[in-house]
């Protein structure tokens, strides 16, 4: 940890556990970070109170928030808490409600995510990427349309389908404070993540892709471990890289890459959903970077919905030192 | 506030507004402040979580964590948030669904009440005089027995008919922590607030009148501003003192008592549920400390249950000082 990390500015847009993981790593280091979350998540706990309240979506804050605690301690699992009983709290994580009161109270998400971090004395910033309450929409090589998150989620890709196109309805514009946290970054990582629902949401709204063109950050990708049935079904490293390219309308100037062998217990239990190491086909393109990343154990299912999704998990710690090599 | 406070180790027994108006005036001093609470508590979002959850009743813990907030601001708001909406959710003070999560966490009330205080920085401990739940009863002059504190509260006393005992089903022993702060104290105070549900609720639990009794703290007495028709129909600040003193098994050293005149129209609001001012008969006993301690303005309705149940309060700042005045 050398000192001229001291302020550098570090942006991470993406959502769920792949932001999680890599903002629990990074907030070791001194450096001045900001996590930037979509608003259409429409699913879960944060579909109830989406619906019920009609506040932008609180799960990828939560997330966020979490990993940014002081410590990985009590103040992260409570924030990521589930209910696993209770008359219409069964299904509902804490950290939504807390943010969910917040937002009510002092009107707005932005402001109850800001108060939320100065209350818990949080390592970083997070934003959502604009402040409208918008519904994600997916169009399929299969001319099929889905709109709705959730339902991108759980739509399973036939053998040759892909995501044709992604955008909300109605566009929404990015929020302010996230435009300027773009421009003004030393580093934009795109966070490993649904590549779709949480990495692209973020880069379809309006004045997110000018906003990281005329930064002078460097731009980052981390690309998956395994591909997702719902998304990136039969994906390539490049394919994820054309995608990201192709939303952000920039090159990416380092691409990471995770080299370490994926244990074959695990592949197995993948591969019963169809999903897949991802392939990596960038040969010898300069901008990747190939490291041993995994987490030293698969993650066991648990009550948090952040640790349950994924079995297989980047490495905080590795993963964080990969970044702030770039940086530095 | 001078330095032969520091570390002055005061116990507030009680619960409700009354414990949470104390020991917000109190933490500005630099004392050390245990909050002790009765287990008893069974309406509202506390009696749902107690249903639902089998754990002690978390509403008298929430309101005194919030009261010792490191400042007046935003996590005290949080914590005393009530849900106006959302299926399930409604009615729920986020304060109490914190203080549930914590203890399924961490497995324990008086566990999870230490952990909140440490992540939000309290300015005190709280503890719950029991980690037994039960049941409050009360044995009236009318021969009729009631079960339930929540049932207790919203029976009107007819004119003549007082309580006449009150214990727990089953018997309940003192969590040995409250044993101890009580014993280890300077001072101890019996808050204004429900005389019988918020403050006889803790002394009738095996073993709390024995540490009042063997502690050589000063035990101070404040008393209540208004009679409330479920509980002291009727009664002077005698009829107060003479309860506390027999529930409590020890003379209180001082007594401190409101002589500011209350207004008209106040008084008015009360009288629609017959409900009136304490009279103060207790005449030239040396022990009376008598002051001005009205809040300035009558608290308006808010969506705080903390707030909506008293329309006439004390004043934080002159009650603490009363308090201060009585340790120095």
């Amino acid at each position: 940890m050398s000192n001229n990390n001291q302020n550098k500015r570090i942006v991470v847009i993406g959502g769920g556990t792949g932001s999680f993981i890599l903002l629990s790593g990074l907030k070791e280091y001194p450096v001045e970070l900001t996590a930037i979350v979509p608003v259409t998540d429409d699913g879960g706990s944060t579909g109830r109170l989406r619906d019920e309240f009609g506040f932008l979506p609180v799960g990828d804050m939560r997330q966020c928030l979490a990993a940014l605690a002081p410590e990985n301690g009590q103040l992260q699992k409570l924030l990521l808490y589930r209910f696993e009983k209770g008359q219409g709290l069964k299904g509902h994580n804490l950290g939504n409600l807390i943010l969910t009161a917040l937002e009510d109270m002092v009107g707005s998400e932005p402001e109850a995510v800001a108060q939320a971090a100065k209350i818990l004395r949080l390592k970083g910033k997070v934003l959502p990427v604009s402040n409208q309450l918008v519904k994600l929409v997916a169009q399929y090589s299969s001319n099929k349309t889905i709109t709705s998150e959730h339902k991108i989620e759980t739509h399973k890709l036939a053998d040759n389908e892909t995501i044709t196109k992604l955008y909300t309805n109605p566009q929404a514009s990015i929020n302010s404070e996230a435009a300027k946290a773009i421009k003004q970054a030393d580093l934009i990582i795109l966070a490993p993540g649904d590549l779709y629902n949480s990495i692209i949401a973020n880069l379809v709204i309006k004045g997110t892709k000018s906003a990281i063109q005329t930064s002078k950050a460097k731009l980052i990708y981390i690309v998956n471990l395994m591909t997702l049935n719902s998304q990136t079904h039969r994906f390539t490293a490049a394919d994820h890289l054309s995608e990201i390219e192709k939303y952000s309308g920039r090159q990416v100037d380092h691409i990471i890459l995770n080299k370490q062998s994926i244990p074959q217990d695990i592949i197995q239990i993948y591969q019963q959903q169809e999903e897949h190491p991802v392939k990596d086909d960038l040969g010898s393109d300069t901008r990747v970077v190939r490291l041993n990343l995994l987490a030293d154990s698969a993650y066991q299912k648990s009550k948090s919905d952040t640790l349950k999704r994924s079995l297989l998990r980047h490495d905080p710690k590795k993963l964080a030192k990969a970044v702030i090599k770039l940086v530095s």
